[in-house]
């Protein structure tokens, strides 16, 4: 089988159905891509928090592509099976003045940067099942981040013309930051150009769900992954997705809520409860309390209907931070009490 | 250890601080409450969908207590360890105009009456990583629903004097409707008035993350809780809970989404494309994918911070609902292609 390469030079800084190819492949082919992070190679291993004043924002989120697959038409599903994700040594989080769920709240910038270490002879041991390998988030406090890279930005051309930024996600794909996109996932995006023209990049070593500080771990990758044409699913109008979870054992997770009658402002007090606990209970700063919730907290809603109030949550797997398990043994164990 | 009890008939129909405690109890005690479905008795096993019609209102979701703890005072906070939930062998999910996610798109009512099977040893097989039982959803076509029962409604009354709805969740717990406060897990809320004046009610047998449709597979159940103060947490200020996911191995699923610039607009588009994806996969019709999606389907926030769009998805376990399993492995086989 031979693979189809798109290399790092060919990105580009829009969704915009004008852009010529960089490659038109058959359906059913498997292509490969050399992506920079999202900073688009303006962030470095030594980036330090000054680096983030002279960010140029119109270079940030460049997407690698795009690739005409031949056979698809307006109408038409394009099938994207992610067959592996490998990652730099290095990734960065920050958070970004006027970015960010709770911007309003964290005024200041801030930039980690993460060494990220890849299990043993990595391509191999990466199945379905098991993390690639870690992050060290406080090695003082034994809080470790566990990998499980991704694209955060995988999509199509829109039909309507012109060009549109790769920041927001659409109904085409583009910037969805769907954790759950790691390797043996399979993607589901509607075509509305022909050829489909399909682009990636945004590598992200690890993320919650939600990347509430708005960055993840991120950092170079190479990504491949399958791309095929399917006819028989008109009923994909946004993207679509199979995947699994990451490990074969029970997980144990704490939750803060927000309640409100606003989704949005419910969903901004649960991730500030989960910040107050973090800093409470771990002695985190407010900062690294809330870039840890982006990279590996998970948002979720657990009633929608019972009205004029919402519920939603922020929950931090305590089995996934291996260190947090550690410290929260008494939180456990206190269950028998 | 002795275990007081609160009878079917000590439920109340607000949350109000003036209404006397049922029982009085020391922290640590262990209660268990005997409580009736969420429509307080009006629907039961041999109701059909006109039953719905004749439904009063202001009689449902009663909740059972209010108990009296000991030395709880305002600040502190209620640790709730839910130590045993069963249920009653029938249940009922429903659409209820004017009620719901998707009320504008269902404007018909439905009613479903679910035969609840319980594991054999019930009591003790209920282990923390086990189901508890199944019901079928559509026999004919193989699914099933794995039942994981919980309480929907906990919480303490509000300082705020006066008569307020059992329907809505509060800052102080209620009707918070978490599926994930099943058996084992631990429930913390935030004290308001002395004693706490814990009440429990709204059994459901299975539910999703959402409860899109309005409803959970409801059911009368007897429920057992330890009821602790605590005084070291005044960073509670809505509920905060421990939970683990339900059985230790992978889970496959898959999802829709919404993407929009308003979130709840997003959550609705992602529940709307499951019960298209359910309606052409599978043959449901719509209202029983709906109900489908609100017992068993779970929403989660992707991306919350890309604006000015927003990416939230419905998840079908295709583990959990094991007839869909079977019927889906051309979907997950197809990975290999």
């Amino acid at each position: 089988m031979s693979i189809h390469s798109v290399k790092r030079s060919q990105s580009h800084l829009a969704w915009d159905n004008s852009i010529p190819p960089a490659i038109r492949v058959a359906s059913g082919s498997t292509v490969s891509f050399d992506c920079l992070d999202a900073s688009n190679g303006q962030l470095t291993a030594t980036s330090t928090p000054s680096s983030l004043a002279t960010l140029v924002f119109a270079q940030l989120d460049q997407v690698n592509g795009p690739v005409y697959v031949e056979g698809a038409a307006p109408g038409d599903t394009l099938r994207v099976d992610v067959l592996d994700v490998q990652t730099a040594k290095w990734g960065w989080s920050a958070i970004i003045p006027g970015f960010g769920l709770l911007a309003d709240e964290f005024p200041s910038p801030a930039l980690k940067i993460w060494t990220l270490h890849h299990n043993e002879g990595s391509a191999a041991s990466q199945g379905d099942s098991e993390y690639y390998g870690y992050a060290w988030f406080d090695e003082e406090k034994g809080i470790k981040i566990p990998l499980r890279p991704f694209a955060g930005e995988m999509g199509v051309a829109p039909g309507k013309p012109g060009a549109h930024s790769t920041i927001p996600p659409y109904k085409t794909g583009g910037n969805v930051d769907t954790r759950h996109l790691s390797k043996g996932s399979t993607l589901y995006l509607p075509v509305e150009v022909d050829g489909a023209l399909f682009s990636i990049g945004d590598g992200h070593a690890a993320q919650g769900d939600g990347e509430v500080c708005g960055t993840a771990i991120e950092t170079p990758m190479q990504v491949t992954v399958r791309l095929t044409v399917v006819k028989d699913k008109p009923y994909v109008k946004t993207p679509h997705f199979t995947a699994h979870s990451p490990h074969g054992r029970d997980e144990e997770y704490y939750c803060t809520t927000g309640v409100d009658s606003d989704i949005r402002e419910a969903t901004r007090s649960a991730v500030r409860h989960m910040i107050e606990f973090l800093v409470a209970e771990y002695g985190l700063t407010s900062e690294n309390a809330y870039i840890l919730c982006s990279v590996a907290g998970d948002l979720r809603m657990h009633e929608v209907v019972d009205m004029p109030n919402y519920v939603v949550s922020g929950a931090v797997s305590l089995e996934s931070i291996y260190g947090v398990l550690s410290q929260t043994a008494h939180l456990i164990s206190n269950r028998s009490v």
